[in-house]
């Protein structure tokens, strides 16, 4: 049975290690809050101390953190990951960090006989949690094949996005998309209800014509015109806003390092920013439809 | 048979007063081009030299007209349509125009004895051609059952929007999510390329993900993606630039008076103008992806 | 002595038609709110009963109104200014409305054998109380000479701006560029701010540097810095964020009407309407920065 | 006499390092481009080959380089500045760089007990030739008089914008206001014109009333109104798109990191962006007027 380290158990790390186990595979973990692992030490997992320690057997070792230069620390220097890891174990990073940095990664592996892919994830919590995750893929095709059973137990939807540091440019350029759409969905049906049109019957018309897409008919912020949307919640839990924020800021970040033009990027940032100081980081992206209605 | 009057014989509308002659309406056409008339004479239209003489024995009368100044005019005062039309008689305003004026129209209508709905359309020339139109109708529903197999000649989906001016709200709302999504798709496709995607694999991975939208899906600015596209033919004919932005400034209109917020519509205008006045007005509105890329 | 017609008695039209009473002029006022002409009555002005009667013997008439359609209501038609002024006459707008319908006024006015000059203000309230409002003329010359001393009766500046329109011209890009400065500024402070910067400091730096701007050293959004600003006084009550939106709408009206390029001024009109949606209309422009700040 | 380091040696570090030597003091230099300190040698200067060399026995040591990552490289590590320069010695960094770095290597020169200050530029290639820079300082008072009478030497305004890393977001703070006045007053100007206002009369009058600007009375985008602009000589050479583009990235990446809402400022980034990737990434910043009129 191949051996599985994994760092970082926060709110997703921990229901996809949990997965890893349910799986059968001996999963050892580690994370700087302590106190983060014990729910996987009750159900198997095998608690270490540090990063060479965790590292030091596996054949697959994997993060899931929050910013890139955390992925670099724990990667990097003579007490990272690739200082103690194995040679030609395979290292799969599914946090969502800068493709700059990522592919620095990918050359740093490269240079320790380590392979890797990039490998972050959509679906969110309950996706963890339900092992339902698509993971969007970077890396040479071997690593790709190599990894991907694995992802399977963890995941529904495994992609191959193509060379290294893909995986992390397609899910930025897919929320970017995202990130827009949902705020046109919402100036459409906000001004529309204005106008004294029926939000049901808008909806009739648009989710059938051109202003059709996934932010509407999969995820829609006005609530009872599609079913299980954080609308019909009142915003929770769903995609948080500061998470989307997040990707939006790495979507800018590369435009920048790649003189790309994203000026409504640039502007829907700066909304889910406004939404986010006014008290609302944490509630899911689509309610930022009350900041435009005035009741954010 | 029922007579109709058909005001207003440029791009869109002698196609469509083209398909009732066709389905063995009786049609009697006006234009302040006499020549515009001629094409449809040879095809066995009535051609008038007044709007009083258009219209005093229609059933149906119907304009098609750029502007909501230009609808007014034709329609009121003591030379206008609604002063010469029958009691009873059926006004159907294909055209694009403000909400508001449209209101104040149908408010005319009435007080003259006149019913009316408002129907602006989608799917462009080509839609008017092949008489598979989309008309989104704002009426009374007796107004709009009255018209509606009128419609069919003419187009294919005919929809009630909802109460007097809905059919021009809800137009303009779906536009103005179309207008918005289209640049998304843009920035997100050449943030992609620049990052190395490879563009064939983010359209397999975004169209079945949270980017998924029509203006990528089925109508991509990429060329290759979609058949039938504008993007594959050099962004010509389709819907031109100069159209979009139009439908993004009623937009704008109706927000202002309603006091709603559309700062990424409001952007999006700004940037299809910008796109217009370097000379693209006429091109097709998804090749703005040209001037995102620098290329424009 | 020369007869003056006086027509809109509101906040800025009340106390500029008391300084026309101070100045010894015979003043008939008229507005659709008898109770609003109350006041002026006390002090000497003739209040009159319609727009017929109020203009019938005045050289100059004077409107203060809120819209362009107002104003077109109250000039035209068979009941308007225009149809009962004497021949020659000089009807001053003091309204500030879109370019587009002063120019046509201008047109009107001068197919009834009147002369016209559009003469919007800047300096609020105060101004008009205090007789120190800057009138900015448009119009051609001898229109201009033959209403500037009388100009000078309410205000302080009285500038020509050239041919007819202008004065609403200069308005409308003079306060383009004060709304986006302001939110410029705005943003310069509450990011220095958050990144430590001393406001007094930063005043002292950029105030004579190259971010100098009116905004900033006559007006400045953050309170302590500038004597006599609505900052000083919780953003009492100063230009309020509804009348400078209504500027900015003007401004994309006229820009749309000639095809000018605004992207930041839409911009800043959007967050100014969102600053306004959210229960600020009335409060001094300058208030932004609590939006952007996160205590909108 | 004091030794003084300077390290990059680039178009504006040239000129500075000339001042020190004409000043009379002992100047040794280093870049990494050898062929860059031939012009330095010939009026006196000590080329070295290492960082260890050019800093070993300075009293000053500057950095004149273009990103935060070049700075830290240079300054960290084993043969870093910081490693090689002589206790309680100055190091002065003239580069612009982000807040957080810049932040970063203050704490790091303190642990190596060096004295540090940010002290980035405005002025342009001209004003260092000529001595006439402003220098925003940051950093702790004595540092700041330690060093005044040398920045002197390069430049006219000394100013101490506060604690360590002040210099830097001072200057990011007056440039985001001034990128974003600039595109205020180019759209003004511009929409103006094609309103038909004379631009001389224009600008007299919103120069004199709440528009007016540094960009606008100082550094007019309209050539003909203002001396010895790059308008006036075809937009070159002045501060060109790109700096300003880095500029208003530094001032994104600062927002972000303190959580700052500038949308105006966003956008204003995206305008120059479009601008640069239409070819102009050289051409003066106010040459964005060009972009807005449809000629860019």
């Amino acid at each position: 049975m191949q051996k599985i380290a994994f760092v970082g158990l926060g709110h997703m790390g921990n229901p996809m290690a949990d997965n890893l186990l349910k799986a059968g595979f001996e999963v050892k973990i580690y994370d700087v809050v302590a106190a983060a692992m014990q729910p996987l030490m009750d159900r198997g997992a095998i608690a270490t101390k540090s990063i060479a320690e965790v590292v030091k057997e596996a054949d697959f070792f994997i993060t899931m953190l929050q910013t890139g230069t955390q992925v670099s620390d724990v990667c990097l220097g003579t007490n990272g990951l690739f200082a103690h890891a194995k040679k030609s174990s395979l290292y799969i990073d599914c946090s969502s960090i800068e493709v700059s940095i990522s592919r620095s990664l990918h050359q740093e592996a490269e240079n320790c006989g380590i392979n890797m892919v990039d490998a972050p994830v959509s679906g969110g919590v309950a996706g963890a949690a339900n092992g339902t995750l698509t993971f969007m893929v970077g890396g040479h095709e071997k690593n790709f094949i190599a990894c991907r059973s694995l992802l399977e137990k963890m995941g529904k939807k495994i992609i191959h996005a193509g060379a290294p540091g893909s995986g992390q440019a397609a899910k930025i350029c897919n929320n970017l998309i995202l990130g827009i759409s949902m705020i046109a969905v919402c100036e459409g049906f906000n001004l529309g209800k204005k106008l004294g049109l029926d939000p049901q019957k808008f909806f009739e018309i648009s989710s059938n014509a051109s202003g059709q897409c996934w932010s509407m008919t999969s995820y829609c912020p006005v609530p009872g015109l599609v079913e299980n949307t954080p609308s019909n919640n009142n915003f929770q839990p769903g995609f948080m806003t500061k998470m989307m924020l997040k990707d939006l800021r790495l979507a800018q970040e590369a435009a920048k390092n790649v003189a790309a033009n994203i000026p409504l990027g640039a502007e829907a940032a700066e909304l889910f920013s406004l939404f986010a100081t006014q008290g609302n980081s944490e509630v899911d992206f689509s309610g930022i439809i009350k900041m435009l209605e005035g009741n954010g």
